[in-house]
Parts: structure tokens; C-alpha cells; sequence
């Protein structure tokens, strides 16, 4: 009843990796367990009522369209609200430029199926979000990793590199960034670096792509623009998600770009998957157009500020003297920092045993990784977790810490 | 504003081609067209009221699991349904040996994906469903069609083939099938063909992949065996869906198969898009589990049972004489072969400035197409539309005959 299927298997199969965040997922359905680790919204932050009247809608409309076979590309009345949408945040935006995925995982993905041959450069920030990993491997790009300070990636250094690939005639297939409450660092990138960033694609010519799934979810300061909206001569392809604003569950997510970009991806998502379910689709673009997302947001950002505001309290007077952390002003979020001598990834199995877990910064590098950072996401747990949670962590810290015999000074 | 990308696209990106089904799809939007194209459910079979109670339940559920990230494999929940629905087909089917994909179309691509290296042979019915294509030829294999009569696969020439392979130490990666109401042609494969095809999968140790779509859809007759129900070793991996018996606008499919294979499988769509939209897939499992699935589908078979009889019917009053066509017991699809020296591609811009369009055989085959078919779909055009629409491409094959000059007696 088990045949050996192993000789079938191809050459990419054996590259086939889990993602360290996928395979945490499974705590954070045990109660028992308080989870820092997957990005998953609040149950809180679900618009329910919404949906009542966005489905009620829905079953009663004649053509019954969210519920046939849909065009590859998207449902045109989403697209045209998305369209909308971007215009709002002073993106150049035309609906026919836009291909709805199941989530912006599936754009990703995508982009390494119509762009990258074996050994093409993907140049991406250090760290970045895993996801484009697990997306884009399986095409085996080289991975070129640009550093990242508080104000997002270092533009002068990317400059440098791409002169110097430049000068190699190598010219990298795209630069993938997450500008806005980056993932998994909390950090946004400053508008003198985004503009920076424009004129190097511009000058380079190369695709920049913009994921920026929780540009809705900031909880102070003023909104910073997207790369896209300062973007001339359409270097930057852009990305958004329901995810965060309105379920997961739907997996509706779209990318915007140069029209060729969005027939090839059309064309490659055909054989994928046919299109994007219908339903969740029109759920989407009947959230937008009845301006429920906007009547819901402002319960998303309260509600995260709040979780956000406990656990960096709860750091401030848990966690041991050597650590930092970053104080996003919106998203899912925070990075924290912790002494140099400790492998956060050996940690964890420590931090599960005691019923808390987080995502060890690892996954999110190309080549050799920082060891010694977590990434807590605070949108998920209770407060109550949140208070638990950390101090759990804070004593862990310093148990470690005690338990680690001093070899040398700490280097930096 | 618009940058050149074609020196950054993949290779890959350069074999991208797409379906000539999906190249219709935009007809089957257009009121004034009459469609026998897509293999698109009728409006009138998708169970609304049903929809409704399912939606209620799911948004008044305390977890609202629905609307989170969930498992890559897919809902616990819809798995255990799919495996009791399985069971009942006289398969031995296990929950965990399940993944739940963005429509059956998903599980093809992620076979493509986990199977085949350039140049790997991948078998196929001759015609075959042409969705197997877009799925996997990005993955280069070689196909290798097998011949079909009115009681499916020829598997005494299937026999001869893989033997033959088996000399020159050639292994194919995988046989697909559509045995039930095949996608183009509407037959059967007979109970005795399915049993020799077991038993030279396992003889010959290839997996066979049982794309079954259509199982639930039958009008008339007793239900055949799925060959997975004959599989005593494990060979046969089993593919269902909920487009054609639910909505295809949730995107739910599912295969059912060996483990390490689920488990490459979801590995592989972990990077694609996570997970199978949950809210699609907790539809589907209340339409199971409520037993909506059971009270709706003689609706769903009484008015597709029709509406094939008024196509059959036009078909005999209004087509010439020399025409045939298949009488599928079930299904969305019958099968026309046309006077052999008409091409119904060239043909078909004549009936597309008719107001009709149907899909040209040619694209259902692997290497040289047979030119003189036509796959027509009686589930989506009313009753109406199916006696007008036959009855004028009856007019334009007429038409078309009268305007060949004749050079030599017809062949068969």
C-alpha cells in the first residue's frame, strides 16, 4: 500500500524546503501554546457584521458571477476598485495593469516563474521576508543581499552594488522590498531612501517590487508614499493583500505593474490555477466599494496599537539589560535584538517547552544569517498572552544567559 | 511609462502559451454570444439557498477559523469530509493523505512541479483534458499519447508502450487520466479497461493520476468503479473537485495519494500561495457534511440531463450527414467528429461572426492533432441557445462543405 515514489521525484522536489514560519503555524491552532510567530490577524479584527451584508449581497445578485469561472487576470469590478484604491495612495494606477492572486504568496511566485533562469541575480534586503524564499527558490536565482538600518534599506550600498554588477555586464532580474512596517523588522523606509531607490531602478533599469501588505495599518505618524507613487517611468511593480484588512481566509491579493509584466504572469497563473476564487474576489471588491474597509480600519489600528503598546511595555520591564528592540508605528511586527552569544533558533525549542513561541530570525537572510534576533508578531495574542508571553521570554533570556559560560567579551 | 522587460523574462516565460478555453472565456461573458466553450456550470445549478445557510453557520462560528491563515495541506475538517466522501466511492482513503489545492487544476501543476525534470515522458489519453498542458509543460517533459476508443484508454496498446519503454530502461513519470465523462470527449473508460490499467501501473510501477471531476454528474447508468477504488498498491492518485457539484468560484480541489507525495506536494505549495483559500474550503466542507452536496445533486443532474437531450436532439434534426457524435451518460461535454477535411480551428471565426463559438479538438492532443473535432459544452447555454447555436454551425459545416472544392473521395 506504499509504493517508492522517491526515483520519480524531479530535481526541484528535492529543493523543496518548509518555511520556518509554516511549520509553527501548528501551535498557534493549540490553545496551550502563546504564539509570537505566524503573522496572523487578530480573531478580534475580523469584520463579521461586514461580511453579513457583503455575502447577503452577493447571493442575492442576478448574475451570480462570484460564484462561475473567472477571467485569469481578475474580476474586472475588483480591479477597478483596487485601481481606485491605489490612485488614493497617489499610485498611477490602471485597472488593466492589475492581476489579482491568492495572495500576494502567488505574485511572488510569479515573478520567479516569468523572470528568473538558474543563476539570475534576485537582489533583496538583509533581512527580508521569508516568503520570497520559499516563492522564488525553486528558479534557483543567486541571492544578492542588501544591508538595512532604521530608515530601510542602504541605498548608497545598493548603488555600489549595482555599479559594480553593472561594470560585471550583470544586471539582477529585480530588487524585492517591503518598504512600509517591513516584515519582519517593523522598520519603515524613509521617503529621502524611497526616492533614492526610484531613481537607481530608473538608472539601472531594474524592477523594483513593492510589497506593501500593511500600508492600511499604521497606527501613528503620517503615512509615508509608496515607492510606486514616486515611481516616473514604471520601474516599480507594486502589491497589496486583504489579508491584513479584511481575512485571510479569502487569499486575495493583487499586483500592479507594466502591462507585459501582468500579460506574462496572466498567462503562467492560467496553467496554475485558472483564477483567483471568484467569490473571495467579489467579498473583496464589495469591501471596498461599500467603503466598509474604511469604516473598519480604524477598529484594526486601535486594536494592534493597543497589542503593540503592551508588549513593548511588557519588554521594557521583562527583558534583560542587553537587548533592543524596534518600535513600528504600524503593522504585525517587531525585531528584537538580543545578546550575540545566544542562537535565537537554539533557543526556541527552550521557549516551546515553557509554551511560547516566535519566529527565529534565520529564515529571513540569504546566506548566513544574524543569529541573535526573534521576530514576535503582537497582532495575534491576547494582551493578557502578550504580558505572559514576553516575561516568559525575558526569563528564558536570562536563564540562558546564566547558563552560557563567558569565553570573551562580547563583540558586537 | 513603459519599460521594455522582455530581456528580464525567464525562458520559461517564453513557453508560456494560453489555453484556447480560456481565450473564449471572454465570449462566455458576452450576452449576445452563444457559448458551447467553457466547461462553465449553469447558472441556474449553483445552490443558493443552500449557500445561504451554509454562510450564516460559518460566520456564526466562535472560532472563525474560516477567515484565518490555516494548514498548507488544507482544513482538517474538509479532509476528513473528502475522505468519508471518498470512501463511499469504494476508495480507501485517509485524511492525511489528502491536500486540498485552488481548484483539481493546482494539483496538475504541483504534479508537474514535484515529477517532472526536462525531458521526462508524461503520459496522456489522446485527446486528453488540455488544462494538463498549460499545467505542466512549463516542466518540459515529453508526452506520450495513448489512443482511446468508446471505452477509454486503449490499454493493450498502453501495454505494448510501456513495455517498449521499459526496454530502453525508460520509466514515465505518470499516466493521466479523465476515466469518468472524459474531458473532451464525454466517454466512459469501461470497468475491465480500468482494471487492466491497475494492473500495469503496478506492474510497471507508474503512478496514475484519476482526474475525476465529474464522477457525481451522471444523468444515467450505473456509476463505473473509480480506479482508485481497484488500486490494491497504492499506485493511483485520485483528484476531485467542487466546481462542477458546488461553485467553481471557491477554487476547491483536492488529490488524494500516496504520502511522501502529499507531503512534496505541500511543501511545493507552501511557496505558492500558502495555503487553499479556507473560506472556500469550510463551504465546502458544511456542503458536505450538512448533506447539501446529497439533497442538490439531482437538480444539478436532472437539468444537465436536459439540457445534453435538446443538444443530442438538434444535433439529429439540424447537422449533416456526415457528423458523429458521442452520448455521454454524464458530464458537461460531447464530442463531435466533423468531416475530416474541414479544420475546425479555421472554421471557427466563421461561427464566432455567427454568434457561436465551441473549442476546437486540437488543442486536447499531445504532438499532431486530429483537425476535424469539436468539444461542445451543453451544461452552461440555455435550452434555447443549445437548439439555435447547433442548429447554425450545422448551417456554416453545410456552408463550409459546399465551399471546398472537392479534390479526391473523402478519408477516414
Amino acid at each position: 500500500m506504499a509504493p517508492n515514489l522517491e526515483p520519480l521525484f524531479s530535481e526541484r522536489a528535492k529543493l523543496l524546503k518548509g518555511s520556518d514560519v509554516r511549520e509553527l503555524l501548528k501551535y498557534s491552532q493549540d490553545p496551550t501554546v502563546i504564539s509570537f510567530g505566524g503573522g496572523l490577524p487578530s480573531p478580534d479584527a475580523f469584520p463579521i457584521e461586514d461580511l453579513k451584508i457583503v455575502f447577503e449581497e452577493l447571493l442575492n445578485e442576478d448574475d451570480t458571477l462570484s460564484l462561475q469561472y473567472g477571467p485569469t487576470p481578475g474580476d474586472p469590478l475588483l480591479k477597478q476598485a483596487l485601481a481606485t484604491m491605489m490612485k488614493s495612495r497617489g499610485i498611477a494606477a490602471n485597472p488593466e495593469r492589475v492581476i489579482v492572486t491568492h495572495g500576494a504568496q502567488q505574485a511572488l511566485e510569479l515573478f520567479g516563474r516569468v523572470f528568473l533562469d538558474p543563476g539570475d541575480i534576485a537582489m533583496v534586503t538583509q533581512p527580508t521576508y521569508l516568503g520570497i524564499f520559499t516563492a522564488i527558490s525553486v528558479y534557483q536565482p543567486l541571492y544578492h543581499g542588501v544591508p538595512t538600518d532604521e530608515e530601510g534599506i542602504l541605498t548608497d550600498v545598493l548603488e555600489e552594488n549595482l555599479r559594480a554588477l553593472a561594470m560585471d555586464r550583470i544586471r539582477p532580474k529585480f530588487l524585492y522590498v517591503v518598504p512600509t512596517f517591513h516584515n519582519p523588522t517593523g522598520v519603515t523606509m524613509s521617503l529621502r531612501r524611497r526616492r533614492a531607490l526610484v531613481d537607481l531602478a530608473a538608472q539601472y533599469e531594474i524592477p523594483v517590487i513593492e510589497d506593501d501588505p500593511y500600508y492600511d495599518v499604521r497606527f501613528e505618524g503620517e503615512p509615508v508614499p509608496p515607492i510606486a507613487s514616486l515611481d516616473k517611468e514604471g520601474w516599480v511593480i507594486y502589491l497589496g493583500s486583504f489579508s491584513k484588512v479584511l481575512a485571510p481566509g479569502f487569499r486575495v491579493g493583487f499586483a500592479h505593474g507594466p502591462s507585459d509584466l501582468i500579460a506574462k504572469m496572466a498567462l503562467a497563473k492560467q496553467g496554475v490555477d485558472l483564477f483567483t476564487n471568484g467569490f473571495g474576489q467579489r467579498v473583496a471588491e464589495r469591501y471596498l466599494s461599500l467603503g466598509l474597509l474604511k469604516k473598519h480600519l480604524p477598529k484594526i489600528r486601535r486594536l494592534y496599537r493597543r497589542k503593540r503598546d503592551v508588549m513593548l511595555e511588557t519588554l521594557d520591564q521583562t527583558w534583560p539589560d542587553n537587548t533592543e528592540w524596534t518600535r513600528p508605528q504600524g503593522g504585525l511586527f517587531l525585531w528584537t535584538t538580543i545578546d550575540p552569544s545566544i542562537d535565537t533558533k537554539e533557543l526556541l525549542p527552550r521557549a516551546a517547552s515553557r509554551g511560547v513561541i516566535y519566529v527565529a530570525g534565520h529564515g529571513f537572510y540569504a546566506g548566513k544569517p544574524e543569529v541573535n534576533h526573534m521576530r514576535l508578531n503582537f497582532s495575534f495574542p491576547s494582551d493578557a498572552n502578550i504580558r505572559k508571553g514576553i516575561g516568559i521570554l525575558g526569563d528564558v533570556l536570562r536563564e540562558e544567559k546564566g547558563a552560557l559560560p563567558l569565553l570573551a567579551p562580547l563583540a558586537k
